[in-house]
């Protein structure tokens, strides 16, 4: 939206005081940079306000944020469209023994296609991925690949971390091996995930406090963690 | 110092709310997470309020916080002790076409030798290590590296990006090749810095608005950026 705006956002901040606010830090989305580039260009100051962001608010889960590799992003599947790309981003991370931080999709103000087509302006309602959704699209990867006899970069069993609502009085974090991140119980949105690389014994005594399982955490040297790490 | 005094921070924390401030995101540093856990054991209930931090600050520069890989820290070499490691993850991050971000030493509350020796609490003047001097360290491990004929990972001409007291009304952000780092005027502590990796159209634009000089923008396609992108 603010790609479509951003002239109107614009138009008269050469003579007042315009304030833009976001979710997040400012510089999280492609798009406004785009904005600031605008603004220079019409020869209007700008001043960045920083604020926390979940890039690293995750910090919270106790996992490193100087172990984080590339931020990827996880879209909504469709029963045509399924692209596997985020798998591959995880695998590389995990192959350096990084963390993967998986930001999971929204769908806001999305036409469906007969409304697009008729050009009726009714929209479908807002959309968010659960972390749910997210484990289920990543196993259904792991068993596509394995069918493909590839050495897998994780399993069912690989730590994941499930965040919900971060920074609010009602978040909430779920620490598990990813099979159970398919049914762990994380209420409302916004949902983050992250796919653990190389643990850290501190980091394993963090996620142990928000652990859906203790025991999952017990045979982690003799299985996961050893398959990649740096 | 927290590793210290956390005792003290927790003395009284069963009875009465107490809070510790810290700079930037409260999980930025592995010590706090270790605070987190004795807190727990003791029975003790936390609150994490988070914060801007260095961690996503740097998107104001222009490159994009999902193209970041692993964050370094540079440390301060001496005569004797001149450790390259962060160099190879900077060379993995490129390699991946990944930009890094260099958190710069901090050398507070430091002994001379003999002081501690002698059992003198007298402390040296604090030390914040410089984009110059970061950029002098990293060009004399490309120039060791060069006379072991390894392929280089970046060179005296890849893009970088020098940042000085983000956030802050004086911060200052100075883009342009390695080179040019080691005498780019940034004023005061605390310095950043940004090694890039492939660099998007939209990255570049924004980057230019910082730039050193704009010529070194102009040859990027035909020399450095293309040497190590995804």
């Amino acid at each position: 939206m603010v790609e479509q705006e951003a002239d109107e956002i614009l138009k008269d901040a050469d003579v007042a005081d315009v304030a833009f606010l976001v979710v997040g830090d400012p510089f999280g989305a492609t798009t406004h940079s785009d904005l600031v580039l605008r603004a220079v260009k019409a020869g209007i100051s700008y001043r960045v306000i920083h604020n926390a962001s979940i890039m690293n608010a995750v910090g919270c889960c106790g996992l490193q944020l100087y172990n984080f590799g590339e931020t990827v992003s996880v879209v909504f599947w469709t029963d045509t469209w399924k692209p596997e790309s985020f798998y591959d981003k995880i695998k590389r991370n995990r192959l350096n023994g990084m963390h993967t931080l998986c930001l999971l999709d929204i769908k806001v103000k999305e036409q469906s296609v007969e409304n697009l087509i008729k050009g009726r302006k009714i929209y479908e309602p807002p959309r968010y991925m659960s972390v749910n959704q997210a484990s289920e699209q990543l196993l259904e990867i792991i068993q596509n690949r394995r069918g493909q006899s590839e050495k897998l970069a994780l399993s069912e069993d690989t730590i994941c971390v499930g965040l919900s609502r971060v920074g609010a009085e009602d978040q909430k974090i779920l620490a598990g091996p990813l099979k159970e991140m398919a049914s762990a119980e994380l209420g409302g949105p916004l949902h983050s995930m992250i796919i653990s690389g190389h643990l850290h014994p501190l980091e394993i005594d963090m996620l142990k406090l928000f652990a859906v399982s203790e025991a999952s955490f017990e045979n982690l040297k003799m299985t996961d963690s050893s398959t990649f790490t740096s």
